[in-house]
């Protein structure tokens, strides 16, 4: 039977798990596929440390570059993360005749075009499979089985940290601070959560997922991000109230010749498929012209899930390596579409606001919004004192006029505080 | 750019759905594959019917064997259903070395092995992404993405029609046959409903998606079919009294050296991802061993919801010409499980029996219940008249004991009735 050898560059987290799944089911795998995938080498700067899987010593070492110019090696698999040195690796492995299989989300956001173009140059396969949505099959399905289809609007739960947090917030009524901290005792959090609360991990997801459904090269920078720690208790309750969840959504859709893309809470109707994606799962919904509603669901992260994945497209490769073909599926990016700036964008808005509890305030209070082309879809007003406490939810308007609005609002002698603006997803 | 030409074997809906989503999508299709589908031929027995689709004079034609014949066809486009002439005709197409992609769920169950092994001797692709789940990528998923993973369980809402009328049932509480009437005049069920409501359509996805995840030939006759025509809106009432939504499942799990597969209603907790997939919506849910819990979701039936999987087909068998790979993934079917009889299966039932309001009645019950190892988790009874009805839930239990019992249950005298029984599926 025919080897296909394989390099593991770093033994983390998802190096680990996958090469404990590859080793795990290796003779099931080796009969679906019809060769064996062997792990020929390793490679890892600390060779000492305690690890759950074990590797015989003469394929462990710390040298990458010996790996990467290895003629016997056939896949790299670069699961080291960051930025630098795994672009270099990267770069010099598709050189070098290899076939390339990466995790890393944040590499492929930021030099994902300028890797696929060398790919492309040296006819070898660049596969991430791994790098959104953990085990979730999303890449895949997108570039085979979907191609057919325009699609017309993606919503992502990409982002299993935000997730669990939202998920508890909700179902035990804390705030977001107590949560985190409980996240993190529990490992479901890093110590510097920055990345996942604040969105950014879910902006190189979606990145990365818009290029390939609109068949644009976009730019991490132009996607608004927003993450999750202006959400309260509080937010999260009324939204029950009127039938909505709160969750951290990665939105792209085709408009106008432009792109929307963006990371932010928003409110999700109930019976929204997404609104039942609770805890560490993720889930990608989209429509295409063609099929219609679909929704993908599963484990976004975790070395087993993620290595599940990586085995996935490692095995793409190798059947593409016996049968020639490297270089099969290439890069689609063929489009320059603008990302269309978050002021321009219409949507429905929830306002939560503090205001002094008199005759005239909220009268006075739609005319601001009016003023600015706001117009209010309904009104919950609860007292306490001499203060009430508004929410507003908004008939859809642009962005930039509702911001506006909340500027003048902020400077009126009634108003204490604008609390919440979260955006309403409504499909 | 190069050109693969494809002939349409059958213009009804599915053949309609995909020429009009490839001619709709033309330009956008061949830029991102790299080269032009275009529709050289299309066949059928009646050429004058109006069609939403229209296609050039010169391409259409009533002679199949002409176009699988013709050297300049490269791709064979199988949507006629039905066993016979379709499997001549595939056969056929292989042969003269065509590529052949086909939404005939009921000619892969039954002819998938001998269809393959005649693609395996050709070097040729036989697809059939379109025959489960309509417009979700499963198939593709369970080949590529997936390949790692040692599949634990399968749990599919695979058939609309039937996932609607449940829905219906328990939307608005009105029994099978009304919403069974209503649901032809809507055209979600067909005149002939038997292929639906009874099950037989979900066994063939369900042996289709078996044979994959388990590497096995199954036989569509060994599989257990039960419909839904029995299930009552009061069975529907009680489930959701007790937490849990009625669903057609198709179930398939390795199981002792035999695999479980298995077509029956379930009573499926309300918060199993499943448990919401509602009206004419199909899923697959999976466990496997590295990637965890997945769901796929999405339309399983429709012209352009299946025209959009055949076209994905198409182009991957598109790629495998232009790379001179056909053939690139074969049949994987190389074990022979035997399936596992239901009598053998064990699970937790739900029983409702309409008997005597006597006092020792329900002692007498539980007696029978306990000589056939049948143990009762949760008893709920609804006194009328002289008579009571008594939901009964079960602790897990083989298939063949419950049987027993009931068997036993219906020959006493203050059993007037035993009116379902329902298996649970927890998991």
């Amino acid at each position: 039977m025919r080897s296909i050898n394989i390099g593991i560059l770093g033994l983390g987290t998802v190096g680990c798990g996958t090469a404990e799944l590859l080793q795990r089911n290796a003779e099931l795998i080796s009969r679906r596929v019809g060769a064996d995938i062997r792990i020929a080498a390793v490679v890892d700067r600390d060779l000492e440390r305690p690890r759950p899987v074990s590797f015989p010593p003469e394929s462990m070492t710390t040298d990458a570059r010996r790996v990467i110019a290895d003629p016997d090696i056939d896949i790299i698999v670069e699961v080291i993360g960051g930025v630098h040195p795994a672009r270099e690796f990267i770069i010099e492995a598709l050189q070098q005749g290899k076939n390339v299989v990466t995790a890393n989300k944040e590499l492929i956001a930021k030099h994902g075009s300028e890797i696929l173009d060398v790919a492309g140059r040296y006819g070898r396969d660049f596969l991430f499979e791994a790098s959104v949505g953990g085990g979730i099959p999303i890449i895949g399905p997108l570039k085979s089985s979907l191609i057919a289809n325009r699609i017309e609007k993606i919503l992502g739960i990409v982002n299993g940290t935000t997730n669990y947090i939202l998920t508890s917030m909700s179902s035990v009524g804390k705030d977001f601070a107590d949560v985190l901290r409980e996240a993190q005792a529990m490992g479901y959090a890093e110590a510097d959560p920055t990345s996942d609360v604040d969105g950014y991990d879910s902006a190189y997801k979606l990145a990365i997922l818009s290029a390939i459904a609109f068949n644009t090269r976009i730019r991490i920078e132009d996607i608004y991000c927003e993450g999750i720690r202006g959400i309260s208790s509080k937010d999260i309750a009324y939204a029950a109230e009127l039938g909505y969840v709160i969750k951290l959504l990665a939105v792209a859709r085709p408009f106008d010749g432009q792109v929307e893309a963006r990371v932010h809470p928003a409110m999700l109707p109930v019976d929204h498929p997404l609104a039942s994606v609770n805890d560490v799962f993720n889930a990608v919904w989209l429509r295409g012209d063609g099929v219609g509603d679909l929704m993908f669901y599963g484990r976004g992260a975790g070395s087993l899930p993620t290595g599940s994945a990586i085995i996935g497209d490692v095995v793409e490769s190798a059947r593409n390596i016996i049968n020639g073909a490297s270089g099969r599926i290439s890069c689609t990016c063929f489009d320059k579409l603008n990302i269309r700036p978050i002021s321009d964008i219409s949507l429905k808005y929830y306002l939560r606001l503090q205001v002094a509890d008199k005759p005239g305030v909220l009268a006075s209070l739609a005319g601001v919004l009016g003023d600015h082309t706001v117009s209010i879809s309904s009104v919950v007003q609860k007292s306490g004192g001499d203060m009430a406490e508004l929410v507003i939810i908004t008939h859809e308007v642009e962005e930039k006029n509702v911001q506006a609005a909340i500027g003048v609002l902020r400077e009126m002698n009634y108003v204490s505080e604008v609390s919440s603006l979260i955006r309403l997803e409504e499909e």
